[in-house]
């Protein structure tokens, strides 16, 4: 996993059951000061995220299916998991 | 999943079912800004994508065989799920 | 498998059973030598590490799934898995 | 899927049914404009390509898999899947 | 798989019926001229190399785990398949 921050949505002719009204999210990664890297993934919201929102990111395909369906399948390889309330570093 | 462009087409000796009759597509991986990086997949196409087109890429194999076979098998990492009609970006 | 560093923790929102009661430890990867890099993960713990310590990271889906539980399900990816106590290098 | 150029071969002392009289490549990932990058992969070859050709590499494990072996098992990770007959690039 | 250099031994806390007994090797990922990369991995080792020795290591959870135990099971990413005896490279 990995803290992102939502920076938009895309709109696209993808078909598929699992992104039947579903929106996908393109979620920055960011470094762990809080910048923005330019690594990114489009993913599937399962928290009600907002743009601008710090979110986790849960980025490996099994992991994600596992939290979309309860049976794991599915096209999916990155999933916002939740919302980050708070980081907190030590130097 | 990411934003690609499609460059062009790949011609090969391949021979495995899952690759007959299909085109191999060259796809660039974009920055959230929509300009290219150097990072690359070649593709199966599931869209009927043509070059220059900007699409949604599916790299991740599990997930990409869903997409292009019900029982999920076959070796093919990446697929072209769906052409991109609209990115909303944020800063 | 890499050796990291904690840094600090992350509370967010996620909900799954797997993280119920569980802290979220941020562990930034080390080179060789010991100094840090820019990558890190966010990792569930199993050995009780605290800020500060080096760790060892197990950064493979299937892997840390059956580090955490013995059925090997759950949605997870990194997992702290050890404290190191001894490095030894030769140049 | 890359785009390769086959740099070379590897000896070792690897003992697993599936090495068994194969060889094993060393393969240079090209860039799209033809260049090599520094990155590889030691890749059992399923097409007998030779040292100098340019080729399509399958580096996703359960693909590679099940091009070598019908039952989809083994420990491989990247396969030589084709010789590269043409690349149609647009600008 | 990749080439790399052993560069020493890592001593850990960690606790699984598949590491009693393995000793954990950093592992220097090597350039294809030899050179080595900041890059490495932690492996167990299945060929008994030794500190300095060049070695393939295979680099994939399925693939780690076929060759340390035959049921294919255990949370192990990378393991040390063979020590390298010869390399030939064509410019």
């Amino acid at each position: 996993m990995y803290i992102g921050r939502v920076k938009g949505t895309v709109v696209s002719t993808i078909k598929h059951a699992l992104y039947e009204g579903r929106k996908l999210m393109l979620v920055a990664r960011l470094n762990l000061d809080g910048s923005e890297t330019s690594a990114y993934d489009i993913c599937i919201d399962d928290v009600q995220a907002g743009v601008g929102d710090v979110v986790l990111v849960l980025d490996e395909g099994s992991s994600a299916r596992q939290v979309i369906r309860k049976r794991g399948t599915g096209p999916v390889r990155a999933v916002i998991v939740g919302i980050v309330e708070e980081v907190t570093l030590t130097r």
